[in-house]
């Protein structure tokens, strides 16, 4: 047979499940999507159609469900990390699980009025408006052995009005770009971030604080740099998650150079003194890169943006 | 000839506009997309493509970014009338100009730190940080005489995950549904209100506080309504911002009914006591409806969704 | 009471049904997206929460499914007015149902092959590729007495490398656009016709022969128009339908000038000879016009993008 | 230093080239969407803000612009090539380019009508019209000594109205699917396949045919082949290209099992013969795999979604 099958994985994607915890009349809420891949010995359904070892996708995705009631949600580490042990543990046929979980977060709506004529506004402690535009992210993935998990997030738009430059670049036959010493630095952060937890044997990180903690170094590492380069602000961005975190040892930003340009109002007769910009679209500066700890071997994949 | 034609408008869409006010060392962002259409004088141009009535689309965008400057960025609604006012009082053959604004907003990323050991942490005035994924929308329209000002917003998410019922309905030869006495009611709102403000004799209405007290009214109308059908939260989302907004006399909803579908647990053992739900996409019920005070002819177009 | 109920109505959206049709081997697919909604007595859901009058949504949504069995789906038209009547007729609360559907179009995968090794090659009709990024749609209206249909296309994307000027433009202040005598012409065509069949008395159109005969007019004029406005292309699209199928009476058009602006290579040394385009995203110009057959009532709204 | 920088790379994302080749009247288009990514000596901007090795990403998008003139577009693998070659071997800093490159397909407007009565319709060649909604793509990498260049396509949707069974599978206490002997087979086809051409000593493929035929070959296998799993199909789509394209060593899918669920009418009272279906959104399953040529080392990474 002059062909031959390599790595191969499947299971059932973009599970959405929302998990409602009561406290008598305050409620909670985790909202995730959840993709489930699985792989082990899978060549005879690959080689043959046979389907004896394959644990349905239907099921994977009845496992999601069953496990936010059997382990409720604590965090989405915690019950990608529920998912990823049953797979493996229980099916001999799967080697290797990997769990993807997208959680969207939620804020209560104010409803509290001291002026309110409307009777028991602030008594309600069951109504939600989605917060934020980003979205928070992880990866579990478990070989029978070893745990490896990947947080972070994407789609966090921020801006910085000044304290950006660009010059002293290099020059050559096509660059027509004037060098600039006053400009506005935006971007839509994705980072991902490995914790150094592999093993059931170690004490597992507190996933909900620690995400918070990452999130709150990376956002004021961006305010606070004094950027000559994107790549400098993202450089502070990361080394400031490393050293703040000793549960993170490395981190892989993919962040757009989301351009604004000084807008020419000189033909009107009207100077534009860093004050009216045109955000473009297309075309945008990609800055990619990795933040290690020192002597640790990198395994986030370089490829963030899709192949 | 056979055919005519019909009424028209053109103009420059989507143009996106960042305006950044300094006062001293903190930074002030409006972010808005402005599209512009025109009416007016414009048969020649269909019929034979003479365009010596037509302001080119290009400079219907030269000029929004010009009066950034020339007037800044008060309110979308604001910014809105100085453009209608000026294509119909300068151009001649222009009879009516409607200006469109979707504004994103932005908060400040909080960088003081009492226990911060870098520098400068709370000095920070000019980072910020996306907020929110729901859109501010405005549409002003001009004819020379009158302004029609149409305001509102689109995508913010809400859920109330217990207080909502749905029984009692017409069961036909088609009817499967069970009836419901404690269900998740979640829906994107998609809201326009229309102020009756129409002439610059009118005291012109605070555009800001506004904007803010019926986004207020509407989510506390939304999360303190025990609700037996969307229909009716929809009602008294409405009433609460005519009745507490003198300055707005009608507004349209469009509510999609965001499914969430308790999970049978019942074939793996598990009771979901309404715990665990998937959130379906689609389909899904679409409730639109009207709310005027009495008395006022409505004018905000009923087809909000894409005909 | 201050406020009152305004226009309002409800139902299932985006029900998206696959019918498969079985003549032998030999399969045909209809793939529809199905939005309905119902108006009428509908005050008590409303301002009560009174469910008496009110047919589920998820009820509108089993008639779909149960209608592409029990009538086949002909057209997406007759398919719409199967919907509309039964609603309207069957429930007396209900005074008016609009239909809404998309179409999206398969065409067979080519299999026969006259060199293949592979056995059965050219028995294969059951094999289907989407075809084209054009949706086809489709508002199907009844009130128990007339009909309203409005049919056409969406997200159509159409280029002329040659044959479009632009010139002889008001010019104001704000204008610093260079007139153009050889541009790109490119847009993404949004277009609605109204069939003047209104009545179960009249002869119904040939629904899929309109469609097909309408687009291909539509496009012809497109190709075939040299160029001074967009504008005057839009009219010459429109006309010609108008002109050459009498089942219709009006168009509208929503047409972005998607910019392809000539790249400056001169700072390279290099003369750019209407070769190399770079193609923006935003700001568009955006023409909106209806056409009309002369002493025909325009009925289409005006607004086809989002208010 | 605790921390230190990893893999990075920069450049200038998403340049949308459009290119016009003029033979006569008859015009040609290439439609790109080209994305650039550096690397090589670049711990100097990260660390301290230095541009001094840093091409601007600007310059990145004036060369693709300028190379649209100056080589043409033969093909998008071609035009990488120059690219990458260039950015290699022209500054000294930097040791790797990858080129990425979507292509959008275009077909002519058919404009010729014997009884047309429009003058000069079947002389039109210069009117095109978007075709099809998948999109082609290619990476090429070159680090100064070695090629790699992938192709493949995204976004191709396909489906098989019947020849899909799914039965036999492992069933634990949380499956509930019930097995299947006739059902719907639908996806996306997202693929990449690696050429072995990687040094300028060997013959270079000819793109444009390759991907014609890799194309063809994996549809009709995806047509031809009675299906017992999605991840059979997938395996035969793969080694019908590997068997068929001696250029092509490896090919890695990502397939989403696009679920068409039989719609229950009995409750109605109706035989669903296989004839109506509910296409659902989320979830999905999703198959992933490698197939190679036996012998070769697979290289293609195995996360085409994004992490």
């Amino acid at each position: 047979m002059p062909t031959i099958l390599g790595q191969n994985q499947y299971g059932k994607a973009e599970n959405r499940v929302v998990k409602i915890t009561r406290d008598g009349d305050t409620h909670h809420i985790k909202d995730l999507n959840v993709s489930v891949a699985l792989s082990g010995d899978m060549d005879d359904v690959h080689y043959s159609g046979s389907n004896a070892n394959v644990l349905p996708t239907d099921t994977t995705k009845n496992t999601v469900f069953a496990f936010a009631k059997e382990h409720g949600i604590e965090s989405a580490e915690q019950f990608g990390i529920h998912l990823a042990r049953h797979f493996v543990s229980s099916q001999e046929p799967i080697h290797r699980a990997r769990i993807r979980i997208e959680e969207y977060s939620w804020e209560r709506i104010a409803t509290s009025d001291g002026n309110s004529r409307f009777i028991g506004a602030d008594e309600v402690r069951h109504s939600f408006a989605r917060k934020g535009m980003e979205t928070r992210v992880s990866q579990i993935t478990y070989d029978g052995d070893n745990w490896e998990v990947i947080s972070g997030l994407k789609d966090l738009t921020v801006m910085n009005s000044t304290n950006s430059e660009f010059w002293g670049y290099v020059k050559d036959k096509y660059t027509t770009l004037k060098e600039a010493y006053d400009r506005i630095l935006a971007t839509d952060v994705s980072a991902r971030w490995r914790y150094n937890w592999t093993s059931d044997e170690q004490r597992m990180p507190n996933w909900e604080k620690s995400y918070e903690q990452a999130r709150k170094h990376m956002l004021q590492a961006f305010a606070e740099t004094y950027s000559l380069s994107l790549q400098q602000t993202l450089y502070q961005m990361g080394s400031r998650i490393i050293n703040s975190r000793s549960e993170i040892d490395e981190i892989r930003f993919s962040l757009p150079n989301n351009h604004h340009f000084l807008v020419d109002l000189e033909p009107f007769g009207l100077k534009n003194d860093n004050e009216v910009y045109f955000a473009a679209d297309r075309p945008y500066g990609l800055i990619e890169a990795t933040v290690l700890r020192d002597g640790v071997e990198p395994k986030i994949p370089v490829d963030m943006t899709n192949l």
